[in-house]
């Protein structure tokens, strides 16, 4: 990994405001070493072009957001998942992303069988590691917040993650984001007992209140979590990747995209 | 404990609608065998009228609502919470409360230091076990789902509940909300852990979507939370106690307070 503790740009940041394009302009244009893109921009652009782009303005590719969302209410709606990620697969091949994102999914719908989603995910992980390893891509899969445990994460904890990568082995990993694992009790044993397999770190904030389960990030700094903290266990456990700034939030999304990214490296030189 | 498995009413579910003595009634009309007050309301009433009627009433009181709260900004705010701790065991003493439920607190105001909260709930409930042993009052610990981590409860999963109580000893318990705890890779092995120590059980339902993270708790039955098996998971590991149903809601708030019951009591049948 390249560049301990520079910025990158998640385009979910400016996700309303700005193509790929424009982040990857935005990028150069602010002097932020890397960009982690999202799926539904980079297939925008067309991944041949994106990928010449992003080589061309020197960009590090934090990781591709995102693959995952395993479980299904029928066998098909499962293979289709696991094909969409063997797509994924090969944009991140293509973009020379260090990282395959992974948000795992949510109970199918109807579902109250909580272990038998989590079994889908593993299934469906170790259905698409052989094209992952093929590829050199490596699976980061990123614990989401328990609030979303019903519909977009099943995975809910770094150590949960972090018990798949040792059933999964070679060519699987964990992305961290403050946002989702702050709150955990054993976050910094975690932390450790990732060591190599940490292969992003993700940060905002958590706002108090926080009026939205999904849409209410906070700017680093605005929140409550200790993110120099974090950023220290990680980087205590090994972690030398970029600090990938990621805000799902309809408050910055409604903000001039250039003072939004201003905004992030100022907050990513004060507040991580 | 009495009745396993019977329902309790706690009064939140019915709060904006009925004082405690119309619970208290409401209970009796209903057959519902137990009741779990919350301490406004126990106060509104007045203790010894409250204990009388509820005792004449023949109900079990499955827990006091609650006490706890103890990180403050300041060491008078932290003794502060403390005196009220102990005017909450007197309370639950008074009443016949099979336990006092602990909702531990979050960050002070303006501080980042979660460590430093969880050490202050650690020392709070150090200072009130001694009250609370010689009034043979049980603290159940009440570990509260992670997006309240900021403003509610540091104490977020079952395992760090018994940790504490690990730390603390004789007197010390926990209370499982299956809404606090459901997403929780860890919640078997933890209710197994419990055992004995395992003082009260929870009910409500996780609404999909879930549009506060307050008040927006569901009916059980209305959500994807697997009751059935939580409540297994504890009766498996020896806990023989009431299902309190508590619901905090503000569209079951504005429901008919006999209607909530009436679906309560049949929903307790149907979905538990």
């Amino acid at each position: 990994m390249a560049a301990k503790g520079g910025l990158s740009l998640n385009t979910a940041t400016v996700r309303d405001a700005w193509t790929l394009e424009q982040c990857i302009d935005g990028c150069q244009r602010h002097g932020i070493p890397g960009i982690a893109p999202w799926r539904d921009k980079l297939q925008e652009m067309g991944v041949a072009r994106a990928a010449k782009a992003i080589r061309e303005a020197g960009l590090v590719v934090s990781g591709l957001c995102r693959g995952g969302m395993f479980p299904a209410a029928d066998e098909a709606g499962r293979r289709a998942a696991i094909e969409d990620n063997r797509c994924a697969i090969d944009e991140a091949q293509a973009i020379g992303a260090q990282c395959l994102v992974l948000v795992c999914g949510g109970l199918p719908p109807g579902s109250k069988d909580l272990p038998g989603a989590r079994n889908m995910v593993q299934d469906g992980l170790a259905a698409i590691l052989p094209e992952a390893r093929a590829a050199g891509v490596l699976l980061a899969l990123e614990p989401l917040h328990p609030m979303t445990c019903a519909d977009r994460s099943v995975l809910a904890t770094l150590g949960q993650a972090l018990d798949l990568c040792d059933a999964l082995g070679e060519g699987t990993a964990v992305a961290a984001d403050v946002y989702h694992v702050w709150w955990d009790p054993q976050v910094a044993a975690q932390m450790q007992r990732a060591g190599s397999r940490l292969a992003a770190f993700h940060v905002c904030d958590w706002l108090v209140p926080t009026t939205d389960t999904v849409f209410d990030r906070g700017m680093p700094g605005d929140g409550v979590i200790d993110i120099p903290a974090l950023r220290g266990m990680a980087e205590a456990a090994g972690y030398r990747g970029l600090l990938e700034v990621e805000i799902l939030s309809r408050t910055w999304w409604a903000r001039d995209p250039d003072e939004v990214v201003r905004i992030c490296k100022e907050r990513h030189a004060t507040a991580c």
